[in-house]
């Protein structure tokens, strides 16, 4: 067990965790290409080989650790543990290989994990979230009500945009983000010609929320 | 009376009332899918029967409350009133289904007025408005301007666009949100070669307007 | 003399300046849509009324300015005067009418000159400007390589978006606010696959030059 | 050496040092306009009197340097040197004029060396990047991801937008533009409806990533 924890603290062997990390994500975005039959044998073994790295290296931590109990408790041993396991399971039909991919893209995530960092930042990131809570909750409802609205007297004018009212919160979205709003204020007008008043509205009060959204990080985050 | 104060302060009443406002919420989203005759019906009486419930829990709030006449000085027990007797008015008319359909939409609201930190929320957001006042009159003023500069030179150009001045007032916002703005741009610019110097100008003046506004908003809220 | 003085200081006055402001401002709405020829007949009687009121609306002033020479020292004083003298200039041409519509335009702006709050509000805008000179001269740099660089490599690929530095700072004007920047890009790169890097750099210096230009105000309006 | 110490501190020295500089920018810009034969002549003699004149000027800065070693130390004396020295590399092939040209664009950039305002804002930026080093890190991760698992389940849809990682990686900065994003997505969608949810987190955690990172800057200059 000695040995195991001067491997842990060992500089060359943290190297090596990085290298095979960054050489996972280099992985992710080789097969995104058109490879030769020999190159995607390659990767094939490539991604055996990572996997089985990842396995020895959360073996090594785990059994380093003190306190096997507490091991789990911290949040980025279970998060690098869950993206080895998902990684492992068996997928043999051909159906699922595109699954078992996209489940290996999320091994990029350990770069967050083994950076210290990054862990802080996202940290701090996820403390952030609570306080937009109620701001959010909000502006779901200013949305919730535009939406009702949208897809209640725009259905018939265009059901690909006001169908149901979850394609109008998307198509709302997209307002909000000003992506060819005016096409789809114009399509309203022809038949309610007053409608820029529903979309000029609902800007005004979505940036308004936004604003003071933003405004209120700012000052949560100068009173620290 | 006694009983009535119970009922009023006790949680599961007051659980129950927010299930009925969520109900109401969702309600409002199920009638927007295109729904069975027997799922029809359901919303009908479930409307009845929320419509009777807020009646009942104004009621409840009403004749509890010490001092009548103070009642509806309270900003919220007048909005939870008014949104309740909105849906009280009778359409029987075909033609005004839609309208009560989106009367019904506002009974969202009293989601805001329930939840204590939306309502904190709303009012500071208020409160923030006046303060925007004179930045939003000189707003005005530079779009006023430039509509009726727009739609003297520009109107034989295109009409839809700067056919008055309310129009123009409508394409200068489309302009100010970079909504295909140089499409309005090159159309102009085929006539008077110069007119960029127009749209420039006026993406400058609302840009630094609106800095500007942000700025005093942030200032504001970090003097108190 | 001191009767002028009276009047000049009368809340009743002071009303009727306002409202003469206002409707000056309505006639310049109103005359950008199609009015019936007696209508046109009154627009034209209440433009002279207008300027005629102006004129002694400033005579007023003016008169009962203590000291002459200091009238127009003050900037205000001299604004009025200039957006009246100009709004004076005689124009009988008929093809000049297109001109004395828009000259008049103008004589929206006494609104800003009549409000204190407004006045006060642009004087510190004014003042904010000079603060941004630095950070606009590099940005204007920026634009100006970048323009060069494109009217060089791209002038035969379109030369309406890349035809000579005038129309390049324009293109990259268009391209900051991310107006169908794409379709701009994707032509170029079926030319030089590589040119991505161009818009790209070019978005990143702009945006980060743009974000410590506001920083740099913020900070500075909190220091005073 | 006396005398170039003199001449290096005359004031008509320096404002000739910067007529020339704005001239070789003019230049530049003429440059990109079809001229006649005989003005295109006048600009190649003024390149070399630019280039000249600029050889001249950095050596007599150099002379006049106490410590000669110490000259290249400084940072924007070896930028001054080496933007004269790439424009003096001999391009006889006429299909190297181009970069000829392009070369020539940069010593705009001497604009900046000169002003020492700019220098002083250029380096505060520069000072400001690192700050930003991991926020970029991590949202390159996310793009990263994301552009992975664009590419494998979009690759069929559209392969110019999804083709490889590197062109997933482009279309999703496009769509952290907003720049016609709904027809990125509408097109997904046809063939995975629930693909608005790729681009709704997307878009979710890049809007969020980056307002920490201004944020932080805000921040961070405030505390100087
Ligand atoms: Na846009
Ligand atoms: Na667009």
């Amino acid at each position: 067990q000695n040995k195991l924890v001067k491997i842990r603290h060992n500089k060359l062997f943290e190297l090596f965790v990085i290298s095979v990390i960054i050489a996972s994500a280099l992985l992710v975005g080789v097969k995104t290409y058109d490879v030769s039959s020999t190159m995607h044998k390659v990767t094939v073994y490539l991604d055996w080989f990572i996997t089985a790295f990842f396995i020895v290296e959360i073996a090594i931590r785990f059994s380093t650790e003190d306190n096997k109990k507490r091991f789990f408790h911290d949040f980025w041993n279970l998060f690098d543990t869950i993206i080895v396991a998902i990684s492992l399971i068996p997928i043999e039909n051909t159906d699922m290989a595109l699954i078992a991919r996209l489940v290996r893209v999320f091994r990029v995530l350990r770069m967050i994990s083994f950076i210290p960092e990054l862990r802080i930042l996202l940290t701090s990131l996820i403390k952030a979230m609570p306080q937009l809570g109620y701001v959010m909750l909000l502006m779901f409802i200013i949305f919730y009500i535009y939406a009702a609205i949208g897809s209640t007297l725009f259905e018939d004018i265009n059901p690909d945009l006001w169908g149901d009212i979850t394609i109008s919160l998307l198509t709302l979205f997209r307002v909000m983000t000003f992506e060819d709003w005016t096409d789809v204020m114009y399509e309203t007008m022809a038949v309610y010609p007053m409608s820029w008043i529903f979309y000029l509205t609902f800007i005004f009060f979505t940036a308004f929320a936004f604003l003071n959204m933003v405004i209120g990080i700012v000052v949560n985050v100068m009173e620290e």
